[in-house]
């Protein structure tokens, strides 16, 4: 397969960094093609603005979304933009690989969401009738493509339990796993979690070593979260409510998954 | 009051532009005293990098966590960092107004957060023991001040609704409301949402600035969300799990708040 690993964690002499290396060397040596994002050592700028768009005069009011479209259109965005959206296209598998800061991914992976998917790339995408409200939700350009996150925090995974202060772990994750990766189309592997990071000695690293390792062997034939597609019956349209009488009386992140062999679209 | 307004939009002439220059003329009007983080125009530095630690040798492993208590302790971090920090201290309340982008904070914000908690400001605060777990979740440095959102999104109030396919407004807020600004001690109070961005006319305008402003006559009023404190006997500890008799069957963010007018702790 073809693998873009994005990594955003700023010390390659780091937990992270280690498992950076770990991965790249495990799929290279299983076969596949790697390309790696690697957003630090890039310097990558993290901040979507006006200078971003060359067709802006100087002093023309900036719209993110129309001069986002313009640019994509027409060609004009800047270079390392393009880079990246040419090896999200190029990849069959995406992985994203970060620390949790302050409960999400770091302001430099935000940036990359926030000037990569561009509209037109990763929204904007398809008709829209009272049957299709774009092509988003299980459809889009990454349709096909398969997307996981590798996650580290300095937490316990108690405090990221059902009841913990945190909050869940998937729900945490819901707005990246659903809103920044099955919007575009990707199909969202489980992701891998490494908690306690603190605390990572020899023995704690090879058991993740082992288990993410497992995870990269197992990235085509693993069952992906089992998001419901937008356009497919499950929605009612205009309104993208779940329909009435599917998961009646629940609400909240985990009713946009169908359950294991009750998918109803 | 003192109030601080960290706004995070690249476009002056845009509806946040607007709401801004409402916001900042209806709290000076009322007597307010008021100050603006207006981040695109302070060209902030959305990422958090080795290059904000003066004390770093060239070459030397950087920690972000370490790094980041050393240069606090030691007075030494970055002046754009000590001013917000500043900011934050001389605030009674602390605005945040932004555009959701990809279901969270423009990236420039979300590095506002990365690099002005610093360890020891906003995390890394207090005792830990079997009976108290750091001053977090209702304790901290921003103890007695108060917050609020203002979020705007081109999507429909459905779409966000408690089974609208994007998942509930409140859910998606979560991770900031509970994790960013009730962390460091922060009372939070409901945020303001306007919707459908995309259909603002001079009608639409007017509501909007007419709810607004009521939410801003009212901050020092208005309840805020009833987050539960770590430290009060809702949650064990070190585990930080919700007590078992508290919402018992219960999981997800929506535990961590005590329904009105019950609140256990």
């Amino acid at each position: 397969m073809k693998i873009l690993l994005v990594h955003a964690h700023p010390e390659a002499r780091s937990l992270n960094g280690s498992l950076k290396q770990f991965m790249r060397e495990r799929l290279v040596q299983a076969g596949h093609e790697v390309q790696v994002s690697d957003l630090y050592a890039m310097q990558w700028k993290a901040t979507l603005a006006a200078d971003d768009f060359a067709h802006l005069e100087p002093g023309a009011p900036f719209d993110p979304i129309a001069d986002s479209q313009r640019a994509f259109e027409a060609g004009t965005q800047r270079e390392e933009v393009a880079a990246e959206q040419a090896k999200l296209l190029w990849a069959d598998t995406v992985i994203f690989q970060f620390p949790l800061w302050w409960y999400t991914m770091p302001a430099i992976l935000k940036g990359w969401v926030d000037r990569v998917y561009a509209y037109g790339f990763a929204y904007g995408v398809g008709e829209h009738s009272d049957r299709h409200w774009g092509d988003r939700f299980g459809q889009g350009v990454m349709a096909g493509k398969r997307a996981m996150l590798v996650v580290t925090t300095g937490g316990w995974a108690s405090h990221y339990s059902a009841r913990g202060i945190n909050g869940p772990m998937d729900d945490l994750l819901f707005p990246i796993h659903h809103g920044i990766l099955y919007y575009p189309g990707f199909e969202v592997l489980p992701p891998y979690v490494v908690y306690r990071t603190g605390k990572v000695d020899a023995a704690a690293y090879a058991r993740i070593t082992e288990e993410l390792g497992r995870r990269l062997d197992t990235l085509a034939t693993t069952e992906p979260i089992p998001f419901r597609p937008q356009n497919a019956g499950d929605y009612e349209i205009p309104a993208l409510t779940l329909r009435g009488d599917i998961a009646p009386g629940e609400a909240g992140f985990a009713v946009h998954a169908a359950p294991a062999g009750r998918n109803s679209g």
